[in-house]
């Protein structure tokens, strides 16, 4: 539905997980007597859930014979008190998977909830709203794909996925010109060459590189946002608009009016906080 | 200062870090020319610095010739605007090195951050604060260094370096004596037993174990955790006492009020914003 | 030059094929003497060098002291019983490092050397030569690298980084319209999305299609590629059209001169005879 | 039947190649719906089977729920257009391993090839054909059983399980009798001891050391190579004779004639061009 | 039983363990008919058993068919000819898994035997046996398992999971009040302080220090110890008393008669014999 | 020297051990000052030293600063309260070495010591001490390097560089004859066929198979012993005679005057008790 990524992509992470939370042995959950048990994680606060398939996956580590129900699926809106996953099996394998599942849902949760508020903040506009290369280090194709999740859209994962030439590239290349020509004979034949600009006759330059896919507005007003999707709508050319530059809840639905393509929102990965999500255990 | 850990516990994470960055390959900076650069690293709001030396450090591995010298150092509070690391060498090794050197500073200064403000907001009570288990998944050793930068404390770091009894643990025993006196037969010698209770009785109970180090108080109100530091004090025990439970900046001092000797706050984990910094180019 | 890799890219891949070379132990080596020794790798046959910033590094895996002069530099077409490295240091390690230095050095400038034959043979069409998704297991990132060397150009290096919908995609989707649609919507912003097409009807379904970037023709004849070609130039669309399907060094020319943009040729990383070239020591 | 490798010992690398293959995510096959799908993989030319196994593992990796049906086995000759591999699964499943399983198949397949019409070439004579450590770096298990299959032999694989003893190596023990002994005194007590020699009198010196198992003839004349098995012959050792240097197609048979145990092929494993194999996938 | 540790936290190791123990191939097993097989690995002399768990595994990464029935559990002290674990499968998983499954019972066993041993002598003293962090390099977690089936306790696992000052941290600290101050203050709240003295005026010291939790007397005499204990008894504090130093069978019982809460002996895990034990296999 | 395994091939171990060792983080350095410190490591017994160059590399991999003198060589026979390495740099960095180095010349100079032992115990015979595949896994490397610098030989390291038939493998194949002949036909040319044999007769069989390079003598007494030494001389096969079973200190003499070639001892790796090294500071 999201484009799940494939669990050979991340299960050898949730098992790192696994070993950093729970250090040499967990002392605790050792100490007493293991038996059967149910319980039920739950939402505790309104929420698009993300990371169903990644907490299944790590009982499924912890152990097979857990049986895991879930109530509800990813890019769902949970609301407070819904059972998000039901469980059944031994207690000791629930309680040593307990904290990695819910730190997991959590933050997933946490970013596509935001992602969320952002999409629904311009919808109706034809805009949509793209994530950044500021993601936590280590969790990037899992933050990824809560972005989409919530209802966004992804930028390039990595710098091997796209070309964003900034103003150090073009300096060091002498000339857009230059640049974007440099990139082009450089890059694989399927990737993408976006442009930063901060004026609009920078813009008015790369409207006339036929090489030139995409253009990112960095930190433009709206008046100058206005003008962009103008020059780009008059000259003939199907490249896209992209704005970004601290965009928040606030701010976003009017730069979506300007016509851009894209919101750039950095916030999703970096700042969201987290979804509250709780395990209840019952014997 | 803070209990640094060494390279050797993180290096490999952050090459980890560094190629979830480049993907395949850098195709942006490898079509530019490299050439020297200057730049530096810059606050854009009020912080506490914390993740300067990891930063550093994914610098070396990047390239060994680019020269960083430090600013500030980890643990200071930082003036939007202040530079906190100047740098200068080969572009190219920079601008690789950037964006991971960015998320690793903006999040373990956003937690270090969060920390500095419940640390202030308690001070002179005698209280200190402590963070949880609910880390972001991979990045457990560096954020529990941040919390220390901030003037925080560390809970246990895994479920290997300390005991903490919950409800779920004491049903399976049967008893809460029985929970803790096979808690402290099963574990290590070096590792203290904490029990989390949710009513007065419950503390009571501990306060005639000896085995029990300290006694989690889980969401109780105000008037419960006066009565629980009285409860303490008379006992001749030397347990010691931590809140729980949603903690914030608004209610923290009042807890700290009551006697507790920790507050744990698993926000300044799972849900500090990131601070903000950046790098800026010369030529 | 041509797009290095950074070695952190590869040197952990490095240190494994040195690992599989030695075994648990180089006994031959081990029960001899060390001592300082001189030597060279030489090419054999005329070949255009790839490989050698990885041979480097090996050496400096093995061994810091062992000095290293390039006598050449990856692109460069080398003459039989031309010197590529000269080499002095300890017997020991360089003996060591030598069959992994020229196992990778015949195999990457075996792969340039016959991108260089096909580029020469479409010299002057305007057309390009690229490679595919055939390379060797565990060498993709070098091989692509390799290349570059010779002159060609590379398609995506994985399933990450373009979009290719082949019949089966579209049969899935139900139509080509709805799969290169689902395709924009599902994937990151800056990757493009190629269409695979055997008849010239599913390429003029492509030309009215304004998401699909570029359409690989697949083993059509040469009349229907200049159709092909006519059709696009006439559409007023810039996406670009490639040739694929057992492409030989005989056929290259003729298929370039039809018009199309690139030729993709799988035998540049499946088929390449290794080049020859040898280590010669003196003592 | 020709000594498979236990699948612990290659299935962490064909996890590698499925990573290195998918990049950070498969968007291709992600953006269309998944469905039930038959196929199968086929020979286009004649060929030398090697590598069902591990196909059939990375299978296994990608989905347990794809069901393979051998219709050949390894070492077998298959004729161009029959079916090797019957397929039945989830659509995604089967395109996602089919790169990977084709280039393993292609790869290892092309080798057992080559070998086999070496093999064709000295039928009758009691020699073997050998393969050498010009192996693909990573690869050098399954290549070296890519050889069995062909009807091959393996020297060594790694500079652990056996002892080759050089110029250099001489030329640093002073003499061939310290050489000799040096190693015999230094390896493993289960390791043989061969010998390069360029000249007949080096052999005449080589059959005076009974710890001398095996001799390399190293780039000798038909004729040289004559006198050397006549001397061997009669001289009462069992040692081995290996011709090595440049041996094709054309010139094996004499060579093997000469009345040698073995003949080592270096291209068997660095210039065998990829057998032809494909997926046909029925819907 | 013995909290023993998650698969998890073991597996790879012991895929790394067999990759040791097989090298590149197992050519002895590979050249032999594979045929169905019983068989029983039997203890030979008298032992405590530890780490069957662990063997069992070993099997099942070998191959999952081999049926194996264990006729003990780990703990259990058993007589020379018992079996202790009957397999039946593949001749040639059998003797694959073989060596490995049997090198680390007997080391297991070997430490869980001589742990016994202490444990016997010092019985109904009431003091108990500790190991030390004087371990196998990379079996650490396992040989602490197998001190607790050999019914000793563990001392802190690594440097993590408890403080010990010794003569070096104090001094460079200036004062033990300083030292153990300073480490309460940098270390999680859930580990505890120990603190090593050599006289008895250091241990007056540490029992006025609220924060030291426990005392190792270093390489005491009798009398100290004696008295040592008296001091503690007499003083009100809680904090326990580790005897360490060179504690052999031969003296542990007066040590433990002497009333410190614990013994600590290096030789459990870096000297204990390996235990006898053998496969035997019917056909 | 002895072989010096290159120490690519065991730094991650080191560097995971080392991990092991400091589990989350070492709370107890970390919380003292650090400072220039000049330690040294000495012996407290008489031992033969085996380690040194890894114990120096754990060094490097702490803190490359500090400077370590060895005053003793590897294969050395060193007197108690000798000093082996001299050491001088933050103190910090050598408590946090300290452990694992010592943990590792401990085991790998008991080892050493032990084999040491059995080669004076036999001095003069003409036969050699052999090691086994009884290893600490994990350790098998650095053991078998070990056992060189105590005067002994290796047999083979692992299953891949040695082929052993015992009595299971020669049923499986029906007979002797043609278990050897398998094995010659299935292994890598310069790998040796040796055969178990516990009866005169199976050796008589053995010599009259040319593929046979060595018998291992099982459990056989003193003058079955000296009669196979005596059938092998007579035979005029060039094959060894390896002596095998429960090999002592006491035994072993008698063992090698039977004029076999080799004693095989499997207590030099399994139980040699730990050499007595210890680590002494000033400051």
């Amino acid at each position: 539905m999201f484009n799940l990524p494939h669990p050979e992509s991340y299960r050898d992470q949730l098992r790192a997980f696994l070993r950093e939370d729970w250090g040499t042995q967990d002392w605790t959950t050792g100490s007493v007597r293991d038996r059967p048990m149910r319980g039920a994680i739950k939402a505790k606060s309104l929420l698009v859930l993300a990371g169903l398939p990644m907490a299944m996956e790590v009982l499924r580590i912890v152990d097979e014979r857990v049986k895991a129900t879930p109530w509800q699926e990813d890019g769902s809106i949970v609301q407070p008190g819904s059972v998000v996953l039901a469980l059944e099996g031994p207690s000791r394998s629930i309680l040593m998977a307990e904290r990695v599942m819910l730190n997991l849902l959590q933050r997933l949760s946490g970013t596509a909830t935001l992602t969320g508020m952002f999409v629904e903040m311009i919808e109706g506009t034809g805009a949509k709203i793209l994530d950044t290369r500021k993601t936590t280090p280590g969790l990037k194709l899992l933050e990824k794909y809560a972005v989409r999740c919530g209802g966004g859209f992804n930028h390039r994962l990595t710098l091997g996925d796209g070309v964003l030439l900034k103003e150090n590239h073009i300096a060091a290349a002498d000339s857009l010109r230059n640049a974007v020509e440099s990139a082009r004979r450089m890059s694989p034949s399927l990737i993408r060459i976006e442009v930063e600009v901060e004026r609009l006759d920078q813009l008015a330059q790369c409207l006339e590189l036929p090489d030139v896919d995409g253009v990112l507005l960095d930190n433009m007003d709206l008046e100058s946002m206005f003008a962009a999707v103008e020059m780009r709508n008059t000259s003939g050319r199907r490249l896209f608009l992209e704005a970004s530059g601290n965009i928040t809840l606030e701010s976003a639905r009017a730069i979506a009016e300007t016509g851009v393509d894209f919101l750039s929102v950095g916030a999703l990965t970096h700042s969201a906080p987290a979804a509250d999500l709780s395990l209840r255990l019952e014997t």
